[in-house]
């Protein structure tokens, strides 16, 4: 029998940071426990949105205590120069959630919108419908980057359903997961 | 008249990071406290891989308690992929940093081989013997990773001087340098 666990899912950029955090119930539901975005578009330079980024990452992470964090990982389709800061987002992000001990799994955008709407070419507005019908619990953000947040976490629900082990450890987690982002 | 005060380099990268730490004092003068390299090469994945540089780079900034940290920033010549991997270990890095409330500037290759040999176009090797001149106190290592990491400390320290102001905050800092990477 599956335990409840509450998963986060990240979505850090450089000009918005979407996140949004699920409750895992029994028999694939799921309620939201809360959404949003971090809006970093009027800070002044790249340090602050970093600095930015990581406090409110860890914010999130003290609110909820997350048992599993999951990040959108867009490996394509960006110039060299913004796939450097975008990967310093992430980094931050990744760094509260190591500092918390909260797992990480990356998925890529187009196997959460195959888990989400069974289309990897799905649109955003597509992931966000499907995501209203299957998150009854609140309103659908506005916003799309806290949708796409939400997408990864169910993501990362759906693959884990079945498995009734709970990471308690980063060495565990790896262990479980040997094949991440060499 | 300038205060001594500690600067540490970092070169954090998806192989190796490389670190140096410096001491600056008055007339242009600095000795090294420390450089070394943390290999990653053997790594089973990237998740591992940052957590060792977040973990490692957090090590050091509290057993030197630097006052601020300088960052070699490249922003060209690698594939999306790439970038990408080495901003999330410039990111977890810089979020060990960001903890430690140490204020970090960077620094482009050709600005920080200019300011140790003169020329923007010279090799690591050269740097590395510009280097040894110039830091008397303790032998070269033997890793150009480690150089690289000293280099940009005293590339820093350079660009200070005359500078008799320290930052004590990154709120302070960041308003004292508007320019930083937008």
């Amino acid at each position: 029998m599956l335990q409840e666990r509450i998963i986060i899912g990240i979505d850090p950029g450089t000009q918005v940071m979407g996140y949004g955090v699920i409750k895992v119930l029994q028999h694939q539901q799921f309620s939201i426990l809360q959404y949003g975005i971090l809006d970093l578009q009027q800070c002044p330079s790249h340090a602050l949105k970093l600095q930015k980024i990581f406090k409110y990452t860890l914010e999130i992470l003290d609110e909820f205590t997350p048992d599993e964090a999951a990040l959108e990982a867009p490996f394509y389709g960006k110039n060299v120069q913004s796939m450097l800061k975008l990967g310093r987002a992430q980094g931050v992000a990744m760094a509260a959630a190591l500092m918390r001990e909260v797992p990480i799994t990356e998925y890529a955008p187009r196997k959460i919108k195959q888990a989400i709407t069974g289309n990897g070419n799905a649109s955003k507005e597509q992931v966000a419908y499907m995501l209203m019908s299957m998150l009854p619990s609140k309103s659908m953000p506005e916003k799309l980057d806290a949708t796409d947040a939400l997408a990864v976490a169910v993501c990362h629900a759906y693959q884990q359903q079945g498995c009734n082990t709970r990471t308690t450890s980063w060495k565990h987690f790896l262990q479980n997961n040997p094949n991440l982002l060499a």
